[in-house]
Formats: C-alpha cells, structure tokens, sequence
C-alpha cells in the first residue's frame, strides 16, 4: 500500500481573502495535500477564542491550486482547526500551519494572536505545529523574501517533528531578504498607550485600541526582536501547557493546606 | 499622607450578570477599594481575545454595596481590564481578580477561558494576578463554601505579591467544603468528540461546539485534576511568557543559519 502523502492543514486569522494565506499555500503544497480552512471574515487578536454558544458552517471557497482545497468557516482560527480536524479533513494532519499573518507576533503579541490560537490547537491535538507572521500589516505586503525559509521550516518540521507540547511561532522581517534564522524566546514587554477616546454624536464617549509596543530588554541578544531587527528570521518554541512548573514549590510553601 | 486603601480590580468572562463576580466581589471588599469592570455580555471561551476593530463603551451598573463600584464594558475580558486601566480606575491595581468562574478552568482549558484571559493581561501589566472557577456550570451554582479559601487567597497575594510573570488559576470544588488546597500543574488532556451536526431547515448542515475533557494523566498526583477530584481547591501558577526556554538550545541546532 501507499504511503499518503503528508496532509498539511492551513489556518489563520485574517481571513480566507487575505493574501498571506494563499502564499503560505503555495510555499508549501509541492510538499503535500494542502486544506486551507479559514475565517470567514478577519478574527485577528482573537487569541485562542472559541465559539461555544453559536452555530458554525464550512463552505468551500474557489481554489484552483493543484493540490489544495479551501474552505472557510464562520468562527475564529481554533474554530477553524477544530472544526477542519472533525469534519473537513480526509485524515489527520501530519502538520498544522497558520498565516502567513499581515503584521508582526513577536514578544507579548503571541498572546493575543489568532495564528498563535490556531496554532496551539493543533499542538494541544498533538500535531506538529507552526505559526508564521510577516512584519508588515498591509494586505500588499509582499511575501516573496519568505518563500523559501517557509518551505526549509516545514520540510524539516514534516521530517523531524517537533518537542511534546512545544510549537513554533516563525516571525518574518519585512521588505529585505532575511540574513537567516535564530531560535530564541520573546522579549519581555507590553502595549503601552491603550486607547483613544472619542464622543459621538450625541456627546458619549467610547474608545478605540491603539497604543505601541514597548521592549522592556531592546539589548537582550536571546529574544525575538533583537533578532527581527537585524533582519533575521525568528522562531520561537512556545508551550501549549503555561504551568509555571519551577514556581509551585515556592507556592505550595505559602498555599498548601489540609 | 494617609496610604491609600488597597485597589481591587475584578473582571469575569461571564458578564456582569454572573452571581460568581458578584460573590467575588463580596469575599474581598473588607479588603480595599473594589472596581467590578466586566463584560455586558458573556464571553466564555474568548481566551485572551481583545476587540481590535470596533469601539467600546464603558457603562456604570448600578450597585449598592459599599466600597465596591460597578461597570459594564461591551467587549471581552481582556478588553475590560484593558479599558479599566486606561480609563475607569482612579489609580493603578493592587491586584487583578478575575471570576468567580461559573465551570471549571482546570488542565488545557486555560488556554480558552475568558477568565485566565483577564488574569492574563493583569500579568502583563505586572501586577498581581488570581482567576477563580468553580467546578460548577450552572448560574445557581453556590459559592458559599468558597468565600473564606478566596479571601485567603487574596489577603496572601495582596500581602506578599507574586513571582514576575506568573500569575495564579484557581480552582475550586463544587458542593463541598474543600478539604484543603493544592499547588500543582495543569493536568494533561484535551477534548474529544468535539461538534454536533444538524441540518437547519433547508438542508444545510451546521455544527455546534460539545465533546469531553479526556486527562491523559488521571494518576498524576501534581496536578489539578488529581487534587480537584480529591475535593481540594487547586492554585495552578502560570506563566505570561509561553517561550520554551529549554527547547531554545535543541531547536537552534536544527534551525540556525546566517
């Protein structure tokens, strides 16, 4: 009998016409059966959000790639690799990817990221999983500089698997040919500068995010913005499980109790 | 100068109209100044989802108890505690609340909940940060056994803070007087059979969220499915920052180029 080829399972979170999405399908489908299952509409900061007290549809969207299928569903990314894994795909997935995003998940934003929730998903479900993001948020953004390092992360990720747990969150510098690849963690910082404030017509206010990043360790050589900003692409091994396993005994000193 | 009560900020992903924020809100007042800013509308599942293209608005709710003051924000509990901060508090929180849960954020549901994405943002903020669940879905659920465990709790953290970059996920039995407290590490698992399908009137099929948490380790005597199956409340402590620093070094072999 034969050996299927790898089925590569495609999410993210700006949506199914967002052009990322459709690069990371070409970069890749020379490798395996490709499904893109993606957000109707943009769920971008929708972190690991599910829809838990609405229905959800799949319909399949226009697709003439050779080897790739293409549905959309009306949720978020996880609602997406959920509903793909129970009802969509023919098999399970040898690999699940998201993006590429419109903008950058380096540092805090992992947190938030709807292609880091789709992510997760398939690394909770215990499939190889990988996440990548362009650091440029325009819908012209051009992916061409990517294309290859796309292709050498997933052929070795479809080879090689990677840790229990433990999925990747590819971060892509903008406009220039990357000067290579650094695994390393996320710097340490946060949004700062939150909202702006507005009054309607009828003199009420309400409020709209903004703000800007702030790098709390701009010099620390072992993070994913130092690296971005000498033009390397960054992976980052990110956990599923957020168990602060070296605090609990500390903890139980103060908590435990019978 | 006098120093100021302690100021206690409280958010939750089941809305406003949730009995458990309220309890919440009751275990602590005798402890400082109380600031309830929750959803209007419930928002389970919603992980540490923000709304990033849409306005917000802020509404007091009308509340009579002393030292406690209510607001509405119609977005997600990150959004709540983000719009807190900007622009509701008079000063900045002592400690972040989130909860009191109405159903169980044990093991890998910490990766969805609303509730772990308010203690969440707390965190990243830096200040110290407690979510609490009670093992209990329904709006009656009674809260009464864990009103001393969560001021515990609090007093403890409001005293003597927490580790950088870790905040705590709190669980609690439901029906029982606890027979204690555990610190542990979320329990490995996930959830199967994860959709019902139908067909609305027309034929078409839709699909709707179900399934079951399935604990890969019900022997594991660290974590908190374990503890919480024994009647104990469990304190689970995770970090912000999902890097997997031990992976770093593994990865950079197989990944690093110039």
């Amino acid at each position: 009998m034969e050996t299927p080829r790898p089925l590569i399972l495609i999410s993210n979170d700006d949506s199914i016409n967002a052009p990322g999405v459709h690069h990371l399908a070409d970069c890749v489908r020379s490798m395996g059966d490709v499904y893109v299952v993606a957000p109707a509409h943009p769920h971008s900061g929708q972190s690991a959000a599910m829809t838990v007290g609405a229905p959800l549809r799949i319909n399949e969207y226009p697709c003439d790639k050779e080897g790739v299928r293409m549905f959309t569903v009306d949720g978020t990314p996880v609602d997406c690799v959920k509903l793909a894994l129970h009802a969509i795909v023919p098999r399970r997935p040898d690999i699940v990817l998201a993006g590429i995003n419109h903008g950058s998940n380096s540092g805090v934003n992992v947190t938030y990221s709807g292609t880091m929730g789709a992510v997760l998903e398939g690394c909770i479900e215990g499939i190889p999983s990988v996440g990548f993001s362009l650091l440029h948020h325009s819908l012209k953004a051009d992916f061409k500089f990517s294309t290859a390092f796309v292709a050498k992360i997933v052929a070795d990720v479809l080879a090689s698997g990677l840790p229990d747990g433990v999925c990747l969150n590819v971060n892509i510098p903008a406009r220039v040919m990357p000067e290579g690849i650094r695994v390393c963690r996320a710097t340490r910082g946060k949004w700062v500068d939150g909202y702006k404030r507005y009054l309607d017509p009828q003199g009420i206010p309400f409020y709209w995010l903004t703000g800007k990043f702030v790098n709390f360790e701009p010099e620390a050589e072992d993070t994913d913005e130092y690296w971005l900003r000498r033009r390397y692409i960054t992976i980052v091994p990110v956990k599923s499980d957020q168990s602060a396993t070296d605090m609990i005994k500390p903890l139980a000193d103060r908590f435990d109790t019978d």
